[in-house]
């Protein structure tokens, strides 16, 4: 399978695995595809780590890093304490599913997002990754900003920017990127209104020799497939990996996730302070109840999520009935997710149900 | 392009074209698919009318009918004054755009959304519908009550539910309908939440024998032939007829589709009281705002916003500029027209289009 994307690339499959998990993205990138690692959940320690260790897994092949550049000038991240109403909001609700949260707001385990947010720290985590010489870089949420695009060319490093809609594809091919992912509002974590079946054709037809990558509701063959007939150069995957042995999402929320069905999931602001698409829980009934009080900004609202979410996870560890509340960042394609394969078994199948959905097309269905 | 869809029907393509538009739906027929005329818009004289002209234009090829049967024992239609709450929230917002309403709530513009969703009307569609030996008929929205598809089997018509989840899907075939529309978020008019690229081969999976054909998203020949990849035998499509020279919507509202973007629809219960995605304007900033009433229930809403409509558009007619209130029920594919074409060059586009991306598939893009 020859598109724009493998010939680029130097890969034998038009498919990118984009994974927090080192585990899947060294599994997708030695069966062909593209994996990508997610930089920011990661201090620039852990990252560089987790490169060493992707690359030497991959044996020479190409791998990727998603990093989550800021587009403005740095201000720094807000600082000082999270206002008390949602402190006491988020205690309140953490309170009705039997988890106390004294401390809340102060945990500390804001680090890495304090890490991907300020400048210091976002300056940090690009050098670790041009050191580790990655065959792309991604920009996961917004414009990649210009310093990061003329940071990457400096080094030969293509450059991949996620996009919901023209006007933002528009701007990335100004600032000259080399690989646009258009993502429908059916993908997982952070994403726009508009549905890939809509959003892929559109960006094809403005992008002209730029590669374009579908995203969104894309975890099996046919799907693969489709994404090739709507023109798009190779598919994008992130929330089937959550269902690979690889992934590193606690089983507590893999269970949940297994569970869930294609309408269980939320585009909501309740988690990040922006619209990301996630597993609905009692989290984002509780911040869409009249008594709430409004979202916070995003940096805010991270860092009083993440408190509460190292609460919920810690009593899922500890046998506790907290599955109400438990929740992860998934796409619409969770609902297809019945069983944990190796990440290596679900790339395989992907193909090959893409080979054949391609050879039926013409005949009888 | 042979599929269990064209075979079932008799038909060249995998295409069914549904519109409120009569010639729209001759031409659909007449061009190798399947038109299907809407049935709701209209008083039975009217819908008899219709159907007699479409058969005199298809010359013997198929067409169907599309119903919107309540799937419950029938109540009758709310009667009575509507809540004068809600009147003056609508009063007010056409005053802010120039629009009187004197009488706004009594003004009998229901006439025919009474006949669709009474008990009297519904029967009274229904018997003009079978007289007219339809190839199919539809159930709109809801499940497609098993009256309705007792009656139509007693004829030997076969029925067609458009569903938007796994759960409805299953309650259909239990009911021994013969087409699934498995619709997705992106399509126009009421719809659920789970888009058409994940919805489709969920459904398809689960039909078994019984065809599927793929809604919302499909306006060209990449996104018909990813229809086909995700194992739908044909794709139901409904906005892209808006941009037809047969179409019959205000030359005013076809103005404001050409130069809107798929981003600018919004799914919405503001219109008709359940959610339905339609061009995003005044109306719907309007009762998302805090000091707007709660929405009314189906009926009632209807019966306000026809009204509303009604007068909407007369002033539109009139060249007064309203744009910023004009909206109509169009899917995410909005964004791509761009010009206004007969409903025939459209159908023969899709397929060449369709024909071209097949072809394409294996080969670099």
């Amino acid at each position: 399978m020859d598109t724009r994307f493998t010939t680029m690339f130097g890969l034998e499959l038009p498919l990118a695995g984009f994974s927090r998990s080192p585990g899947v993205v060294a599994e997708v990138s030695a069966a062909g595809g593209l994996g990508v690692l997610a930089a920011t959940p990661y201090v620039p320690d852990e990252l560089d780590r987790h490169l060493t260790w992707i690359a030497e897994r991959c044996d020479g092949a190409p791998f990727g890093v998603d990093l989550l550049v800021p587009p403005g000038p740095m201000t720094g991240v807000a600082s000082g304490p999270l206002p008390v109403t949602h402190v006491d909001f988020v205690r309140e609700l953490l309170a009705e599913h039997g988890i106390a949260s004294p401390g809340l707001g102060q945990l500390g385990h804001g680090a890495t997002t304090t890490t991907s947010l300020s400048a210091d720290g976002v300056e940090a985590l690009l050098d670790v990754t041009f050191a580790h010489r990655p065959a792309l870089v991604a920009n996961a949420l917004g414009p990649a900003p210009a310093r990061l695009i003329e940071r990457a060319h400096a080094e030969d490093v293509p450059v991949a920017a996620l996009i919901g809609s023209s006007t933002h594809a528009r701007r990335q091919l100004d600032l000259g990127v080399d690989v646009l992912v258009a993502q429908g509002t059916e993908a997982g974590g952070h994403t726009g209104s508009i549905a890939t079946m809509v959003l892929t054709p559109e960006i094809v037809d403005l992008a002209g020799d730029v590669p374009v990558l579908a995203a969104g509701g894309i975890a099996d063959g046919r799907q693969l497939a489709a994404s090739l007939a709507l023109g798009a150069a190779g598919a994008w995957c992130g929330s089937v990996w959550l269902a690979s042995e690889e992934d590193i999402t606690p089983t507590t929320v893999k269970r949940r996730l297994l569970r869930a069905g294609s309408g269980d999931t939320v585009r909501s602001t309740a988690r990040t302070g922006k619209p990301a698409r996630q597993l609905r829980s009692a989290w984002h009934d509780a911040w869409e109840s009249a008594d709430a009080p409004p979202v916070l900004p995003m940096n805010q609202q991270l860092l009083l999520s993440k408190d509460a979410w190292a609460l919920i996870e810690a009593a899922a560890e500890e046998g506790r009935d907290v599955d109400e509340l438990t929740s992860f960042f998934v796409g619409q394609v969770v609902g297809r997710m019945t069983e944990i394969r190796p990440t290596r078994q679900i790339v395989h199948d992907m193909v090959a149900g893409c080979v054949e959905a391609i050879g039926g097309l013409g005949g009888r269905r």
